[in-house]
């Protein structure tokens, strides 16, 4: 099936917005085994608008657009769809009950142009919008399909999701598609690509690997006649990333690495501090995003790169002696980060991110650092790249080291 | 002049990435007085690449397309506008030799593909790109302009601003058209549009305004004969819009409101502390972040809701008879971060992001202080949105405590 994305707007030729919606059914509709070759954006301009519509009509069996389906003179995208096929809107009695009823829970009254977002050509039918006042259309003839739906992400996500894909699914040959992200720190995509290639030629399941600013994704997509057979299949698959990156995957979907550290702390009756020297406070926003944030993470200090007089006389003789910016000075912070805040375990950053001065660490050098059980674990990172990144991947790396040692020693503390 | 975007890439139409840089350029066409009516993605394929560049030329006076200037065989847009004119692509001995020394002060052996980045039609001109390898076109015949530009961003960005918008701007009658935009935090985007209402009639400068993450912004653009005369009325309008908005103004163009309080604390020859119960590591993060911040800023302390041991007793006190979501709270937080880190300013927030338990704050309450000087002062915000956002606009709203005050009391400490 030949498919074709048209996004109505004119803030979009205007460069007022970015089209994430596009690039979103995008990535949908590749999967359903629905090939993209158009994608398109016109403004609010109903001569323009039934141009690309009709030559949409002509080259694609589906057309999919997002926007102008909005009450005011300016939301043209229905009547350019009844303009192309030549047939009349009409208000649909049932519609407009429901478009008041909307208005009338929010003690708010209907303005009259409103009642257009009521109406229907005769070859569509309503996509409902419970989220919204914009039902989405559903056009078919002649073979052909044009789908319409509110620009608003989140309405047109949904949308998509419980009206449209399981249309397109049962139109596609009622194939199940479903797919899991199993996301990878510590080894880089070329590495992940090398352990899991034997499975990469795989057919049904695929397997894809990107890179993401919090690891590398292994995406597996599964079709099948029903969701259960598909899940079966992603099960299986499943299986064998595991088996070839082990603990290298350290959640699916959109688990992050704070959500995941967090979640093993709280299991295991823990709480964790942090101190972040010479790196902001990264790590302390990424942790205080977590899921179980509040029940486990105790507190984090963040020192500047200078000054580090606030963690005591033991800790600052050590960073003096050894250098801000070294596996000595993030020891020393991770087993203060701990006894400040009495946490079970404390993890440090150390770092030089940005230009040194001389007889320093060389720029990007990271140093991070786990005490837990009177033990300390340390590693060195050194990332040719932005300050922002250095501390990004600094703190994924020090969670990530977190992560490791608790599945390790595994059960309570 | 009625202009175009095409945008070329398979990967567009995968939805793996999103098509940022039409947007980036529509945003700056509309000010050179050019029309954007149509934007289009299309993948790496010969024959669609040249229905839409012909579509293009026939009812476009410009068209403006980045990606497929590659070196492989999927790189297509050179061999499109070729076709569309029925011009042979011929190596250009300057241009090749161009590239080979690019490779040659990289150690690298040029691979023998890559001499189509060397080639030019008959009716094409180079647009240099020193940064990469891929040189752009600008191709005119007939008294049409086709303009091919890398799709990586910063090459295409660096292309778009040296070697494409000199020439446009000389063509659209040698307007200079500039434009800066003014910060504010502090009132809504409804209540600056009110206080700047008088100024937005104007037609040369004109005025916009747009709410963004970090405050409102509001954009004065202007046009003249020269850069020079552009710039004087671009001052004479910003005059005007600071007797407008007065102090709510912190910053222009690239600044961030971190970056404006660490360099008026540098000035001053001030530093500043930070403590934040409840909201995450945000406020630390975003000082980290500033340019100024290795001089100024000397640390934080990031607290869980309910672990207020590492305050202090006095501290502790206070949080446990106010309810840690109060002014007092987060008053004495700021009191405490000076003194802890023996700063000259504290900042506080005090928040109860998300479900509060029953008695304490309402969800999205948050209470920022500073203290300075012996003296305190604080503001509290409700907000109904994400924790995330809430947390974000209470870094904001205490930057923009700290930076009033210090612009009140002016010179030096």
């Amino acid at each position: 099936m030949r498919a074709e994305i048209v996004s109505v707007g004119t803030e979009l030729l205007l460069g007022q917005i970015v089209d994430t919606n596009a690039a979103w059914l995008a990535e949908r509709l590749a999967p359903l085994g629905i090939d993209v070759y158009w994608i398109s954006q016109v403004g609010d301009n109903l001569g323009r608008l039934v141009e690309v519509f009709r030559r949409a009509w002509e080259r694609s069996d589906l057309t999919i657009a997002t926007g102008g389906l909005g009450p005011t003179e300016d939301d043209l995208t229905r009547e350019a769809i009844a303009a192309l096929l030549g047939e009349d809107m009409r208000v649909v009695p049932e519609l407009e009950a429901e478009l008041r009823g909307f208005f009338t829970r929010r003690g708010l009254p209907m303005p009259e142009r409103n009642v257009k977002q009521a109406t229907l050509v005769p070859s569509a039918r309503v996509l409902h919008n419970p989220i919204g006042t914009a039902p989405g259309w559903w056009v078919e003839r002649e073979g052909r399909v044009i789908v319409a739906m509110p620009g608003v992400p989140h309405e047109m996500r949904r949308m998509w999701q419980e009206e449209v894909m399981p249309h397109l699914r049962q139109r596609m040959g009622s194939a199940a598609i479903v797919s899991r992200t199993l996301k990878v720190l510590g080894p880089g995509e070329s590495a992940v690509e090398e352990m899991v290639r034997h499975l990469i030629a795989s057919a049904n399941p695929t397997l894809a690997t990107y890179a993401k600013p919090d690891g590398v994704y292994v995406r597996v997509t599964a079709k099948a006649a029903s969701d259960g057979d598909a899940w079966e299949r992603i099960a299986e698959m499943e299986a064998h990333v595991r088996a070839a990156l082990g603990h290298h995957i350290y959640g699916v979907d959109d688990e992050t690495i704070a959500d995941v550290v967090c979640g093993l702390l709280r299991e295991r009756g823990l709480t964790l501090a942090t101190i972040e020297l010479g790196s902001g406070g990264m790590l302390a926003n990424v942790l205080g995003e977590a899921t179980d944030a509040a029940a486990v993470y105790r507190g984090g200090l963040v020192v500047g790169p200078h000054d580090t007089g606030a963690l005591g006389s033991a800790a600052a003789a050590v960073l003096a002696e050894r250098g801000p910016a070294s596996p000595e000075a993030a020891g020393t912070l991770a087993s203060t980060a701990g006894e400040r805040f009495h946490a079970d375990a404390g993890l440090a950053i150390a770092a030089a991110p940005g230009p040194a001065p001389a007889g320093e660490a060389p720029p990007g050098t990271v140093h991070i650092a786990l005490a837990w059980r009177g033990e300390q674990r340390a590693a060195a990172q050194q990332h040719r790249t932005t300050p922002t990144e250095v501390k990004r991947r600094a703190a994924m790396a020090a969670l990530n080291l977190l992560r490791r040692a608790l599945l390790e020693t595994g059960g309570r503390a």
